[in-house]
């Protein structure tokens, strides 16, 4: 029986590769001679690019980059096992993760670190990017990775701005003689859920400013500066990012991509599933077990275990998704594929014990699961087979 | 699809009736028109006369009877359909869950009450008795429901004894004379998993004394009492209990039932197979579902799972259980019939709110598990269709 294992990581807790390895173990407490395939995935989110690294067999590069708080920090790109696409996960240079809770500060962190990533792999002789743009600690309009690609911000006097949300507002004049010439030489594939404008109510300052450490003032004033800066855009490039779906991903960096680059954007599990080749690795499958750390309503909105079940289904394969928290709203991914949702918490615990016992309970859950899917084969067999 | 759903209670949550319930509203989110069968069972513990009473659409009477510490108490016991078997829970009673933590002491508990309820049911016209004898409070040898029923324990100033396990050291002659003559035309059947001897290191008083709240002291007292009150039992009725297997049940209550009662002893979850009709209950049925609120390695020895898996394994009918908490080593479970065992925590949680949460988490739980099964038959379905 072939079973392929495409978890998503536990967050806080286990990597998408060792919780494929703990379901793998508890699949062969039960079925040691399944051929069983392991499928690590993300969904443009944390560990993307270690998921289409190790799923294509290539390798990672670690540069120092300037950090969101304009200070060194150690990034990394992923060179995909074809030696040419480059796979960089924007939190890596530019990542909430790279700031404590007391730094978030949107009006100074940039996407320069970002930029510099780009330019590193162009350097390399990538041409083909995938850029995974979540979890970032900016709203500089992308304006950081601009400039460090060549583009001048300048203001009134003519000099460069700054870093960070709270320049944009200094910007008069673009200049892009400077600006990379392989840019748009190069394919950019930006791996993004995010439909978001790039201003206004439901633009990037009001609706994630305030998770990387906006007041409701600095949202009003991040929000008008980005205004500023797309007015700039439009004037200079005819494009008006303004209420263009996706130019407010990531603090803006998605519309810089569009205003700037030669990029098309997918929703991450697509650009995942895709590179991972899970669609070929599901053929003559049995089972797929998927999972992530949380599994909810909002898993339908291109969660890697919702990704993976639309894969699934179109194969006719059943779908087991494991998690750490099962939360409400989940009947909607039934239709989806997913046919049940297991926790993999065995017994009253808290949050730190399921934590750090994930990969056994994971490897217990799946056993059990394997378990009752093979208890109605045994028994469809027996009532198959002559009395 | 005919489903049996048999679990014991979730202990200090739910009760077996209502585990039966919430499975089956899990079950009917999945398939509306399956043909549930409830069985709420119960292992010869608490929930015993309920579980029996509820299979067998009888009915339950209440008595004001004298509790362990001589007290009144309302104990009841139930009335089984065929309106003459009468099934009492030595707990309700005598039980430990009448004393508090400091009032625990087996050198004053009594099981008079006990006597008590079977009096008032032979009142009734009752001759055939089940009496599960879990969870009692008391080490006094079975005397307190001796001399309920007329027996005279008596002291070398031929005077009567007092109650509990520390007057046994002042019996010196039993009186029979008076002992109910209905005794002798009744049949007892003790549900008791206890293969305890009356006396000595493995006997009542040193394996159970110390959880009914004997120091190290009273148990060494206890278990000398105990043997001198064996001692006057043999010379009285040839019948030798210090070293006899069950006679060391329930504080030695087992081997008063063994001496002076036409008894025989069973298991108590097969005592409640046998009469709740969960085997005919089976019948044709697809699946079983049970539970209780712990699983590991101690439901191997007569739980109710155990026993709800031995009998439908003789049917070849697949047995999900479901747990509160699932304990370590319970590999040894799935040999007897269970095929997966699967917690009903959905996410890290206290156990409070395990508990105060439990009917909602079994059926959601009961609900995945059972999509996992059908995942299963969906599949081959789709594999043995046509083309």
């Amino acid at each position: 029986m072939k079973i392929v294992i495409a978890p998503d990581s536990f967050k806080g807790s286990i990597s998408a590769w060792e919780a494929s390895v703990a379901i793998e173990r508890g699949i062969k407490k039960v079925l040691p001679e399944s051929n069983t395939v392991l499928v690590p995935v993300a969904d443009g989110g944390e560990g993307t690019m270690n998921s289409l690294v190790v799923a294509t067999g290539g390798h990672i590069i670690e540069h120092t980059v300037t950090g969101p708080l304009h200070t060194p920090v150690q990034a990394a790109y992923g060179i995909l096992g074809n030696g040419e696409t480059c796979v960089i996960e924007m939190a890596s240079a530019s990542g909430l993760c790279l700031v404590t809770t007391e730094q978030r500060n949107p009006l100074i962190t940039t996407t320069y670190g970002t930029g510099e990533l780009i330019k590193k792999a162009m350097d390399a002789g990538c041409r083909r990017f995938i850029l995974a743009i979540g979890g970032s600690a900016t709203n500089d309009g992308g304006s950081g990775m601009l400039q460090a690609l060549g583009m001048k911000l300048l203001d009134d006097a003519g000099d460069e701005i700054g870093f960070g949300g709270g320049e944009l507002r200094r910007i008069a004049a673009i200049d892009t003689r400077n600006f990379d010439p392989r840019i748009a030489q190069a394919e950019f594939l930006i791996a993004t859920d995010v439909q978001n404008p790039f201003i206004g109510p439901h633009g990037a300052s009001y609706v994630f400013g305030p998770q990387k450490g906006a007041t409701p003032e600095m949202v009003e004033m991040l929000d008008g500066y980005l205004t500023h800066w797309a007015d700039i855009i439009e004037s200079k490039t005819g494009i008006r990012l303004h209420e263009r779906p996706g130019a407010g991903a990531a603090g803006g960096i998605g519309g810089a991509f569009q205003a700037f680059f030669p990029s098309i954007t997918k929703r991450g599990i697509d650009i995942v599933i895709e590179y991972t080749k899970l669609k070929e690795k599901m053929e003559g499958a049995a089972l797929v077990f998927t999972g992530e750390g949380q599994i909810d309503f909002q898993t339908a909105s291109g969660k890697t275990p919702m990704g993976v079940a639309q894969e699934a289904r179109k194969h006719g394969i059943p779908v087991f998704a494991l998690a750490g928290s099962v939360g409400p709203g989940i009947d909607v991914l039934y239709e989806q594929g997913i046919h049940s949702i297991h926790s993999i918490t065995n017994a009253p615990m808290t949050l730190q014990e399921a934590m750090e016992g994930a990969a056994e309970l994971l490897a217990f859950t799946s056993e059990q699961v394997l378990r009752t899917y093979l208890a109605s084969q045994v028994y469809r067999d027996i009532l198959s087979s002559p009395k």
